[in-house]
């Protein structure tokens, strides 16, 4: 079972007028621990902070957070060589109403699970995915942001469960390509490597910007710009990237499928050399 | 303080991993307890019904669910002649991730809430409204239904509070009016009643509802359609309507004014008719 550190009380338990389980007013980072350390800190911290400045928390201390992390980790029962950490921030218990002081004092949790690797073949044959009937709504006020206000993709996840897709990509309520459920999607056309704008609605995954970054940094051009079924569809090789897994190939997306291609396995290479060991084949 | 009532286990505390707080993956109804009885309690049903249905909930049987709240209401230290009961249902504590299976078993919490009634000038007089910079994200597939996913209301509601304002109204992403951040809107043009759908976003708030089945007994015509800010400042007469308050005349809107119109006046009658006290003028 999971178990949490919750630092602003010693206690395991969240008091029901918590605004996280009243509102969902918080922010969440699913972490990949390897060796005892967080992987990918900085972008973890980076995208933190843009959703406490959007939601008007007090962005927690960045040596403070660590040093709770670091708690956590060693203190945590799970194989610190490779588990996952969640830190979650929320505007804590204040009066009711939906309306509250900005910036709030944040309340953080932190909880510790065992991590379950993908299978080794998945990066090398690719996983299956499928095109989930939930649309996300676009034009959101937190666009991008890593918030508790989850159910579209409790929806678009679920549908996925009984039919053993690896993963479900969504649409926008206008038909945008915008990510996975767990995940951010890239395609390949023509060598060039496209992924969604997430300006109005999605998740921007630290393991896409991380991807972005080194790209940026070998002086690949990447396209980030509105996508939709069709361009995903005419693709030469799609993949999708996230902070547990690295990137992995998709080989199909309901009955369209496709190869898995050299760029793929050129970014699955690089994130390898950087430090994502899962993508090293 | 709130008293907090779990029925699933007994119990005054949340487990961390409750989907309610991980994701918000559930739903709630702030209810009027008058003279000791739930106020709306059909509409309340028909909502939380809805929403289990969209949300893959198993819907509580509705005279366990009566039951539990009159346990909490006759138990509560509250005076039940005026309160507020909140009943959250959530799919609970699962494995951890997005995906679960639907339909469901709900977890049911109650808490119960001293209520602050409306003074009763703001009745007469009209309340002052601020238009929200804050839009709410279009083509929701939870359109509607008064999920724990709220950050666009806490966020909205924030704005108001240090203006002073009694309610922001608030515009979707596209500029379309859509609700006030804890009450919905209904504008009177030429006489005729309107009110925004709710198809795209927004909170279909049981008052607003009892409004709409009230007037079409008396064969009245509400026109449910799309309004933007435009038709808003056109209008003759606005009034806000919530579970807590019935309906309330706005006589402002930041710099745009409205007098208090007979229109209004004849909802307010009719709903101090039927059972809302707090109309009565």
């Amino acid at each position: 079972m999971t178990e949490w550190y919750e630092f602003s009380e010693a206690r395991r338990t969240i008091d029901p007028d918590e605004r996280g389980f009243q509102y969902g007013d918080g922010l969440f980072e699913t972490i990949a621990i390897r060796h005892g350390e967080p992987r990918l800190w900085e972008y973890h911290l980076q995208r933190l902070g843009a959703g406490c400045k959007r939601l008007g928390l007090k962005m927690p201390g960045a040596g403070s957070l660590k040093a709770r992390l670091d708690l956590a980790i060693s203190e945590s029962r799970h194989e610190s060589v490779f588990c996952i950490a969640k830190i979650i921030v929320t505007a804590g218990v204040l009066q009711r109403g939906y309306g509250r002081a900005m910036p709030a004092e944040p309340s953080i949790y932190i909880g510790m699970f065992p991590a379950l690797p993908v299978n080794q073949p998945a990066y090398v044959k690719g996983v299956a995915t499928m095109l989930c009937e939930t649309r996300l709504a676009t034009g959101s006020p937190v666009a991008g942001l890593k918030t508790l206000n989850r159910i579209e993709q409790v929806l678009a996840r679920s549908e996925c469960l009984p039919t053993g897709a690896f993963e479900g990509l969504t649409l926008d309520a206008e038909g945008r390509l915008i990510c996975g459920t767990m995940s951010n999607v890239f395609i390949v056309s023509n060598k060039v490597i496209k992924t969604p704008s997430l300006e109005r609605c999605g998740v921007a995954g630290t393991m896409r910007q991380f991807v972005l970054d080194l790209l940026d940094r070998q002086a690949v051009d990447v396209e980030v710009c509105d996508l939709d079924w069709a361009d995903l569809v005419a693709a030469d090789e799609v993949f999708i990237a996230n902070s547990q897994m690295g990137a992995v190939p998709v080989h199909r997306c309901g009955n369209h499928k496709w190869a898995i291609g050299d760029v793929t396995r050129d970014v699955m290479k690089l994130l390898a050399e950087n430090g994502i060991a899962e993508c090293r084949l």
